[in-house]
């Protein structure tokens, strides 16, 4: 059984998405954000870094959004939403997550709290270049696509694609967002007719973008 | 066979580590950081974000240094550097290996780079956060060896050790570095007696840190 700490539309979605496309059983457990309920100490006892999404496995519970991604379909094989260990897919996903969560998510951290990058005084230079990476990542992505790939590494749905469709949801409302991208508005059109993804933003009571 | 293009002392030495203690044949293509060698359009062809490492497998590049190190256990699995998928340690593994790629190695970029965090007006208030943010992480990471670890995850030495290591010795210059907090100091004299990890120093030329 799984418990997943969550707030809507935040990188907890990801996580709360593969577990509804994965069909198995799980609770959920709302962290109310606005509230700071994230840095309450109840939760910090959970999780140190005040982040969701948190999923409790077997009463112990871990973090980092993009492990979680790649840890559900290691222990829900059947569903083949890892490229398995020795293939050549295999790289590709490594890479695609890391690059995701280490290029990706960090910048989106400065454009939403743009005071942490470089304090109170610099909030708008941090989000000018946070902006300005977060696109770029967009330009890299957008290319990829271009040899006619379906899914980000390939023919296949991964848990790449719902780490990377929910980071692109986070762009809805910034100057330029990945739907901006011609391959990636196809990418995104094709992700938002999977029925999981349709659910997600239902359950978390988000009507913006899924019908966009 | 293996071809590791790097830079000494950068996020490279660690994969250049990990080859030396898989003991793999590879191939090392020295990439002159001081000379922007990796900006140049020659390098942004194979890696278009411009870092080391990249590590080219069957004629293929790959990059992010974590995803390169979970890969090459997984190629070399009888050398038991990473927790086999299904068994307990997979989801400290996971979390583990994202927490150093998403919080750490972004606060070093920071750090060594603070011009690219909120621009060159704004280099001391991005330093100040970022020394904040590691030595945060330092914190946690050494708390989680007071149940008596020798590892990071445990009793096992996994790739996870290399990143966490490496990342470790790129603070040796900072105002307080990993090794000023005792359960880290001890683990850094753990690894420092690995013959792999001396003789990475010897292969890229350092001296610093692997005596201290």
């Amino acid at each position: 059984m799984y418990t997943l700490y969550y707030a809507p539309s935040t990188a907890s979605m990801a996580v709360h998405w593969l577990l509804i496309e994965l069909g198995v059983p799980f609770e959920l457990v709302p962290v109310d954000i606005g509230a700071k309920a994230h840095k309450s100490p109840e939760f910090l006892r959970i999780n140190p870094n005040g982040h969701v999404p948190v999923l409790v496995i077997d009463g112990v519970p871990y973090t980092e959004c993009a492990a979680l991604l790649m840890l559900l379909p290691e222990r829900h094989p059947t569903a083949n939403l890892s490229p398995a260990v020795g293939t050549a897919e295999r790289s590709a996903y490594l890479q695609t997550m890391f690059y995701l969560a280490n290029t990706l998510q960090p910048a989106y951290r400065s454009w939403f709290y743009p005071e942490e990058a470089a304090g109170i005084d610099n909030v708008d230079a941090a989000k000018l270049v946070a902006r300005a990476k977060i696109e770029q990542v967009w330009t890299r992505l957008d290319s990829k696509f271009e040899d006619g790939r379906v899914f980000i590494l390939g023919q296949n749905l991964t848990a790449a694609d719902f780490l990377a469709t929910i980071l692109m949801r986070w762009s809805r409302n910034m100057p330029k967002p990945a739907t901006e991208f011609p391959n990636l508005a196809r990418y995104v059109d094709r992700m938002r007719k999977l029925p999981s993804l349709r659910e997600v933003h239902a359950r978390e009571n988000l009507t913006d973008w899924i019908c966009g």
